[in-house]
Parts: C-alpha cells; sequence; structure tokens
C-alpha cells in the first residue's frame, strides 16, 4: 500500500484547549464534534458516520469509565457504536488508527475518530497520580516517579551523551508559547522568553516549570472516509497516507538507551515506509512535546536530524514557524495545552487545518506533506501518522 | 462480505479464574499466552505476532493504565505494537473486533487478541465502586446505584411485563453451575441446585446471590490471523464469519424499554447478516450471564426465542449442555467467573474448544457454528461473534 491513501480526512474539530471549569469532558467532545460537522453540511451525523473510535487515558479524572457510547449519545451520533482506545497520552492515536483500520477493512465508510481528557477536575496532586498510573506500578510507580522524573532522567541522559544544553530545550519553549499564542484554541497563549524558562521554577532537574506540559482539558475529533467517497464531503479533503506504531517496555529500566525512544523509531520507520516518504519531504510536523527534551528527541527519532543533533536543530532554527521545517505550529503540548487522551486527534486537527490553508495567524505557506508523532507515556507506545495534502 | 471468514482462530489461551492471590494480572495473561502457543507451535511468537491488541476495564484495580506494552513484554511478543481497547466487561469482545479489522485491512497478517482483569485485589466494596464506573457518573453512579441494582431493574421489567419468575432466573444459575462444575479452569467448580439459588441471600430483589456472577482474577487470549494462512499455523482451525456491535445510551433512564438491549440486537442483526446464518443454525453459544436475568434476555435478543419466552426457554431445557442449543457450556460467568476485561475473548476461546472438539467433559457433540455474546455495562455496549469450525 505503499504512498497510496488509506482514508481521507473530510474534517476535524477541536474544543477550547485550557482549564474549561464549566464543562464536563461529555461537553467538551460535543464541542468538538459539533465543528467537525459544521465544516461538513454535507455529512448527515446519524445516517452516515458509521462507528466512532475514541481515546481517553484516565476514568479516574471524572470517575467515569465506558466512556464511548456516552460519547456517541451526546454527540447525537447513535446508533453509531463506540469503542474507547488507552495507550496512555497516545491514547487517540490508537483510536485513528482502529479507526483507519476499519476503513480499510472495507466494514465502513464513514468514522469518526477522536479524544478527550477532562483532567482540571481534580487537584494537581491527584492529575499527577492520575498521570502516574501510566508507568509501571511495581517497577517505577512504587519508587514514587512522576512523569516529570521520568523525562528528566532522559533529559541528563541526553544532555551527558550530546552536551544538550538546558538553553536548547528551553529555546523549544520559546517556540512553542510564539505559536501558541496565534492559537485561538490553546491553554497558554502567551509568548515566554527563554530568560523566562530558563528562571522558572525547577520540576525534576534539569526540566523547570517551562520544560512541562500543561494539564488541560479538551477534546478532539476527525471524520474519516474511503479516498474515493472525499468529495462526496469536502472539496479539500486531506489524505493518511501512512500509519505507524511501536511498542516497548514500559519501564524505562529496561530499555538500552535513554536518549533515543525505540517506540518512535519503529513508528516512524512504518509510517515512512507505507507512505512511500522520508524525513526530508515533511513541510509541517505536530510532534508529542510533553516536555521540552521529548520534542528535541522527537527531531531525532523521526530522522529530521542525526542522534545527539537536537539541540542544534532548534539552535538553527530550522523548527521554527518560519524555519524550514516548522514544528508544532499549534503550540504543541506546551502551550496549546495536553489533555491527554485528546492530544493524538488534536495533532491530526492541526495538520489538516494546515494542510488545506486553515490555519491563520500560524498558516505554515506551501505545505503538502504533514506529520504527526504522538507518545504514551515515557514512550512505551508511539504513534505516527504522514498526511498529505489533496 | 457474506458468509466469507473474516479471519482464522488458530489458536486461543485461558489463565485459570478465580481468586488467584499470587499472581498480578500481567502474570495471569502470561498463562493465556503460553497455553495458546504451545498449542500453536509452529508460530514464533516473536516473529510472527505483528500486533497485540488487549482488553481491559478498569486501570483502578491495580493502579496500572498503559497495559497494553507491559503485556507485550511481559509474554514475549515485543516489539509487536500492543493497543488496549476499553467498553466496559465487553472491552476484549472490543479488541477482537479491533484484531478482525486490523486482518481485514490488509495492514497485520497475524495478531493476538485478549483481555484480563485483576479484581480481587481490591475489596469488594471497591471493586462495585470501579465496577460502578462502567453506569452513567453524573445520572447513575451518583444516585447510589450499582450494578446488580441496574440490572434488578431490568430483572422487574421483565417479570412485569412477560411474567418471568425468579425461579426461571434460578434455573440459569443451576444451569451454569453444572457447565462450571466440568470446567476445570471455572471459578467456582460447584453444582447448586435450584433451591440453594433460590434461598440464597437477596442482593437487589429479586436478585439473590446466585443471581450474580463472580468477582474474578483472568485472562484470555486468541491468535487470528487471515484464512489463507491458516494452515500453517493449525490443523483446526475455527473461522470467525462474523462480527456486530451495536452501542446505546449509558443511563437505563434514556431507554424506552428494559426488557431487551437495543445494543444487543443490533450486534446480533450485524453479526447473523455478516455470516449469513440464521439463530437456528447456530449449535452452541456463549452469553453474558453478568446476572441471570441477562442470559434470559441474551435469548429473545439473539433470537434464540421470541421476546418474553426466555423464561420458558430455560425451564423447557433448550439451553441445557444436553439441550437443543448448549448455553454458556463454559459455567459462563457465573460459575467460570468474570474477570470483566477477560471474558470477551474467553468466550472465544471457549467455542474454540467446542468447534475443535477439545472441551472435554463439557462437550457439545456435533456442534458446527458458534455464537459469543459479549455486553458492556448495563448494555450501553454488546459485541456478537460468529464463528464456523474449519
Amino acid at each position: 500500500m505503499k504512498g497510496k491513501p488509506l482514508v481521507a480526512v473530510v474534517s476535524a474539530g477541536l474544543s477550547k484547549f485550557g482549564k474549561m471549569e464549566a464543562f464536563t469532558g461529555r461537553e467538551l467532545f460535543v464541542e468538538a464534534v459539533d465543528e467537525a460537522l459544521q465544516r461538513c453540511p454535507d455529512l448527515d451525523p446519524r445516517k452516515d458516520v458509521k462507528a466512532i473510535f475514541i481515546g481517553m487515558m484516565s476514568e479516574s479524572f471524572e470517575h467515569q469509565g465506558h466512556v464511548a457510547p456516552v460519547l456517541s449519545d451526546w454527540a447525537g451520533l447513535l446508533p453509531a457504536p463506540a469503542i474507547r482506545t488507552e495507550v496512555a497520552c497516545a491514547s487517540s492515536a490508537a483510536a485513528l488508527r482502529f479507526g483507519i483500520f476499519s476503513i480499510l477493512s472495507g466494514v465502513y465508510d464513514v468514522v469518526l475518530v477522536g479524544g478527550l481528557e477532562k483532567m482540571t477536575k481534580r487537584s494537581t496532586l491527584e492529575a499527577t497520580e492520575f498521570l502516574g498510573m501510566a508507568a509501571d506500578f511495581p517497577f517505577e510507580q512504587w519508587t514514587g516517579v512522576t512523569f516529570p522524573g521520568l523525562y528528566a532522567l532522559m533529559a541528563t541522559a541526553h544532555m551527558h551523551r550530546y552536551g544538550t544544553t538546558e538553553e536548547q530545550m528551553g529555546m523549544v519553549a520559546v517556540k512553542n508559547h510564539h505559536n501558541g499564542a496565534l492559537n485561538p484554541k490553546a491553554h497558554l497563549q502567551k509568548e515566554v522568553t527563554l530568560d523566562d524558562a530558563l528562571s522558572s521554577r525547577m520540576i525534576a532537574y534539569p526540566l523547570k516549570l517551562y520544560d512541562c506540559s500543561l494539564i488541560s482539558d479538551g477534546a478532539s475529533c476527525a471524520i474519516l472516509t474511503r479516498p474515493e467517497l472525499a468529495e462526496k464531503y469536502t472539496d479539500s479533503p486531506v489524505y493518511i497516507i501512512g500509519s505507524g506504531q511501536g511498542s516497548d517496555t514500559l519501564g524505562l529500566f529496561q530499555r538500552e538507551d535513554l536518549t533515543s525512544l525505540r517506540a518512535a523509531r519503529r513508528a516512524a520507520r512504518e509510517a515512512y515506509e507505507m507512505a512511500g516518504v522520508e524525513p526530508k519531504d515533511v513541510d509541517v510536523a505536530e510532534v508529542h512535546d510533553c516536555f521540552t527534551i521529548a520534542e528535541i528527541i522527537a527531531y531525532e527519532d523521526l530522522g529530521f536530524c542525526k542522534p545527539g543533533e537536537g539541540g542544534k536543530f532548534i539552535e538553527d532554527g530550522i523548527p521554527m514557524l518560519d524555519g524550514e521545517l516548522p514544528v508544532n505550529p499549534s503550540g504543541g503540548l506546551k502551550s496549546k495545552g495536553h489533555p491527554v487522551g485528546a492530544t493524538g486527534v488534536a495533532q491530526i486537527y492541526e495538520i489538516f487545518l494546515q494542510l488545506t490553508g486553515q490555519a491563520e495567524k500560524r498558516q505554515v505557506e506551501g505545505c503538502r506533506i504533514g506529520l504527526t508523532h504522538n507518545v504514551g507515556g515515557s514512550g512505551a507506545s508511539c504513534f505516527v501518522h504522514i498526511l498529505k495534502g489533496g
């Protein structure tokens, strides 16, 4: 299936990201679906949408499992059958992959994929605990380590091996906040300076407050169909031409190397091969910057630069909005926010806007090939998708 | 794809079900995978298994989310990428459906699907709370209702409308305990009399202790491949010829009728149509008897008898092991046990054994077409699969 469109994305929607005090998770999901349906007036939701696949990380935030049929119901899509997927912060990329398989299988012709997380209902301490469940219980959680600590281990390993600096990590924060300030749906729409980033409160050395993504509420969705049906629903479809997934050990202690994510390299290889595309062909990317070091490692794992050169890549300005390969034009998890279950499809939403010229102030001019990179936990799961403009 | 095999099941495995104090969920999963691999010596797990899809209901039991890659790792299947599905007690039927789609898509040729739940680590009160998350938080959980209460509402509605009796529900318990006593992997391997059932402690009128399924630990798996590759791995494959899914509102209060599950009727219709099979063609079935009333409703929703005649169906002995259409030869959720995430694929395991003549003391002679029916929560989700012997 090399280079052949797998599915068409005919619409996408995103709720406002942030601390959305007045809204439950299901209401945020409805907000995302409403946007997608408004972009796609020729689609009759109850008749055309044959199934929905939803990523959500944790039942604990809202004390609500079995969320998939609730979302089908509240979004007005019943009787569309619904399934939830969970692979930590990559939950909705898994839902997307399920949706792609379901269409390729010939069983469905139109499906809605998406994700959500309502994280701010509970205290930051509780959120930290619930997120921590994505690490290994007997061998990681038990020691008291939380996610900033796990990524701090990767950061110090990368610094030690390659000389990556705190300044380079800070530059990722500055870039992503710059982009997020241009995105009306972003959680933290404000610029920060390198000085702000470097002088912010230490969380887990070397990661400071501005090296960490946000605890946010939000939901995302995209509507997929068979490529040959795309024109029925839109004049400007985007095609998914590659989908890759990798897994790895959950525990960091089991891995040979902390400076790279094997799951990400595997996912990227599968996606590039399926798409018949090379890293140099990518015009715009949304990558999983749960911590700034994660974005630097992503540059390397995705082949945008060589291993160890991620720090230099940001220092050279290549991933800036006006650079050679803009990364996280949306503001990324860092500034747009990271409602974990929503993130994977929120990346698809951004690339959909970019490839159809709808990204307004943060539009990357002339982009044709986009990539998304969504990581679960500390890298035991990764999904890479490659999209092409119509 | 009417009547055409979708995928072949070339092997299956099941851990012992019960209160497995010495084992974590991941260890039970390894036990299930080991059995499946032993049945299938020509399969090289690390080379041949291309992906795994796992159903698990709740992260809360073991304080462990992101469980899919852990299972791939512990079962020796890495680098096979792994995804978890969740739709309450139907979580592993959803994993099976993902596996089927993934093979039909052409992306994978061999995948492992399965499920697990480790429920007895926590107190019964905690287990009741965690299971309760599968009901609607704002409109059901909040009122204090738990699952026995929700199914009691269905039971009284069925009694009121059709004259179904407590004795008929008790007969379901007697039948399933009889079968479970013949199953060495069952949680409660003991016969009960109708008197035992009717005189057992009241839980939620009219449901008594013996009307309720068990809180169990356990894991299940099945290995799927493309039909044309089946002979490479086994001499006695079973084929999945129909897969159906239905969803409905989560809240019972939103439904027009409490005596039938719309999601089950939808799932059955899709599966029967895909398989080109009618209810009368089914030789053996595993249905979701989380409560005895649920099995009676299942007879009706699956078309084994007319609406309202489920009570008479059991009274007439049709679903007995030596009856015309044996239902739950494994002992069902009632006696085999109900580690919720494992149940859907545990049903596939039983039908695989039955259709390949490996069910020993509980073998249904001459069966050729089998059916599984797996319900999530109080019926907002349902999956029906139809299998054919090779």
